[in-house]
């Protein structure tokens, strides 16, 4: 019995890192459907998501399926726990590349706005985050999970110089306000990304650590 | 031992009505505030959302507890895994709630907008949402739960004319245009609360029925 409980968390563990690899690849095409202005690519990560999707109803399935199989041991027990909340954050990830990949095919059939620094540091911070949690996830990594939480800060920062450069571009743009405001939501979808790897980033320490996090990250 | 976690089980219940409560009141205020225009209003909102972070993480130590302390039963755990995704929901609710406080303040201090009917019924219909999923989650009434989940779409379409109306507003006045913005974030913020009450309305369809209706709600 103990065994065949850890031979299936084994393979949730491996269910989560698929899904957490698909999560990455949205983001990854989404962004890349924005910068490139590539309409094909924007499309496919809206319809792949029903993938990520189909792996958090699995997921669920075997933690309820593992939480009534045997009474698991402390740290099991949060690993359970844990994984179903990563599982809702990706999931959410997912839902955000959608709004991107939605946004980046209205961009991209019509006239680009000026490059904006920020725009991109915004993008590469997100996937930063995603990356070193996904990271911190495979290691159990305590330290990479902390470092995460500390960056979500930039990227909220981030968003409000994105905002603040659109505003003041579209008082001398009006044909450019419906993009402007397209871009803005985008910046929004990057920020709440970010908000989620760092939900997965609490997740990892409460699993490895047993301590709760949320609300005061800066505590550890 | 069985009657101390049904004891115990009704006492996890209790604290998810009351963490519903103060997030049901923290939206109220909230739109409220931005109605009315009242800053104190607004800031309430702001400081007070501590209590329901505070409940939060209440709610994830008492499920932990619960969880190991018995092998919980098919219903019962369905229950625990349920309660754990609502108390997930709510916080975010109450952030919701604290975003449109914070530009409530923004625009109480600035000359008003227009009124637009469908901002103030796009708020209704977040709140009426908001009030049926607690409902559903008090009587266990999955009737109910499927209900809010219709409820949805109706909230994505008001939310995508008040972003229509209020770009068409925009290009006729551009010194309202900050404005303007803070308005089409507050309403993604109202669609944002739509969307947490139809997964809370999804997770008392899984207490009750043990099915799953997450990415295809129509199902039922």
């Amino acid at each position: 019995m103990e065994s065949r409980f850890h031979r299936e968390l084994d393979q949730l563990r491996i269910t989560i890192l698929n899904m957490a690899a698909l999560t990455e690849k949205a983001m990854e095409k989404a962004i890349s459907a924005l910068q490139k202005r590539d309409l094909e690519l924007a499309e496919e990560v809206i319809q792949k998501d029903r993938d990520i999707n189909l792996l958090e109803i699995e997921i669920d399935r075997s933690i309820l399926k593992l939480l009534a199989l045997a009474q698991p041991m402390a740290r099991d027990l949060r690993f359970l726990v844990g994984c179903q909340r990563i599982s809702l954050d990706l999931e959410r990830i997912g839902d955000q590349a959608v709004n991107i990949a939605q946004r980046a095919e209205y961009l991209g059939s019509r006239p680009p706005l000026p490059h904006d620094p920020a725009m991109e540091e915004l993008a590469d911070t997100a996937m930063d985050m995603l990356r070193m949690v996904i990271s911190s996830f495979v290691n159990l990594n305590v330290d990479q999970a902390v470092d995460v939480c500390q960056m979500d800060d930039n990227a909220d920062e981030l968003n409000v110089a994105v905002l603040q450069n659109l505003l003041d571009y579209m008082v001398n743009e009006i044909p450019a306000i419906q993009r402007a405001v397209q871009t803005i939501i985008i910046a929004r979808c990057l920020e709440r990304v970010a908000d989620h790897c760092t939900n997965i980033a609490e997740s990892v320490v409460f699993m490895v650590k047993g301590i709760n996090i949320k609300h005061h990250c800066e505590h550890v």
